[in-house]
């Protein structure tokens, strides 16, 4: 069944006031009175929902559903600014596998220079990118995008987290396998936990020891050297192997 | 440093004749005599090279490595025909992830219709993309490309492998975690792993119950719905982990 989010806290009836959703609903769909949809509003539950007045878009609520997809450790993304389209690809790709944010810097080593206006822009399509994503793949809550226009001001919020770490290739060189599995296994449901990614040309070694004194820990993701735009998937998908899969006791 | 693949059996010293990896070689990198790569030939087996005589494309082999960084198990990725370009990003994704093969066959629920003609040309464009990921990712083999014209054709190779494992949405919907950890954990080293995919609807109850009947086993891919272009991607990342991760001792 099609899925929206809805801006603000539930109610019912709702009157869905954003334009896009409407577009969606009521030019694409063709909803009619008595068609149901899921509507999520920010308390990220799933409500089933039906047409009552579909020229006052308004909805009546019917129930709550209990499922509830988000990966057990709350898991932001950060990637050095990579060129052309690639954020947009991870924006994609990291909201279907699970990421709770999508950040990027400018990293010493990234070939794009964005300036205030440009990264403005840029956040604006991939929260667009993300909303759709998180509608597709059933998720509970869209990923929050943030570009940072300073590499300080990311630096100055990765003691928000319960664990950094720093995907690189080195790692994955030097033949290390191990330390991904042993963070992330330690950690607990709900922590928080940012995953940094290089541009196309790495983090530079003054990077990776900033980050290192910040607290960071450098990991591999196997051994095979992955391009900046899939290390992210690779991460998302181990960490849901590794809490998702492998604990489970559901199926 | 800069790694080719070279078809043949290695020689020393040996003369490169594709035209694609002579361009990369002297006019992209602008190689000079005595500059050093990476040759990989038919055995796998990655061998530092340096150049003879670059106006005879001539090499010198000087010695084997010892790094393989090809996944434990032999999976091979098939796909539902999906539409666009999306095999050409799986073939590059799944390349990069460690697939062993790469395929793609004609689904019910395909939506487009590729003739021989297209298939043969999609299928050279393919072998492209996957070359250049394996360079890129470092593999030890470039996996192969093979697009079924014909789903009968597909079917028949079922039989060739160990273990038949199809991406089921219905299953992530049922709350479905273990099948995959289970029988992933069951394979040995070498095994060979046929991993099946939907196109963009889906696999339809038909197919499902056509390749339940030659012996393969429906998984789920953790609880989110993925597209079909990031279900391989999730797969190949999870068969990793479970078996190149948990199990090494080399860190």
């Amino acid at each position: 069944m099609q899925q929206y989010f809805i801006k603000g806290p539930a109610q019912s009836p709702v009157t869905v006031e954003d334009k896009d959703t409407l577009k969606h609903m009521f030019s694409v769909l063709r909803l009619l009175e008595g068609d149901q949809v899921l509507l999520v509003f920010d308390d990220g539950i799933k409500r089933l929902a039906r047409v009552l007045d579909r020229e006052a878009h308004q909805f009546e609520l019917l129930e709550e559903l209990d499922d509830w997809l988000e990966l057990p450790l709350q898991v932001t993304i950060a990637s050095g600014f990579p060129k052309g389209d690639k954020l947009e690809f991870i924006s994609q790709k990291a909201t279907e596998l699970g990421a709770h944010k999508i950040w990027a810097f400018p990293a010493d080593w990234s070939v794009v220079k964005w300036d205030r206006k440009k990264l403005l822009k840029k956040a604006d399509k991939l929260s667009k990118i993300a909303l759709g994503a998180a509608e597709q793949s059933k998720r509970n809550l869209i990923p929050e995008i943030e570009l940072f226009e300073q590499k300080t001001d990311f630096l100055s919020r990765l003691g928000d987290f319960d664990c950094v770490l720093v995907a690189y290739e080195e790692s994955a060189k030097a033949g290390e396998t191990k330390s991904l599995v042993q963070r992330v296994q330690q950690l607990e449901a709900g922590q928080k936990v940012l995953f940094i990614f290089g541009p196309e040309g790495g983090l530079s070694p003054a990077e990776i020891e900033t980050f290192e004194n910040l607290g960071a820990q450098t990991v591999g993701l196997g051994p095979r050297i992955l391009r900046t735009e899939t290390a992210p998937l690779y991460a998302l998908s181990a960490i849901s192997v590794l809490k998702e899969l492998l604990v489970s006791d559901k199926a």
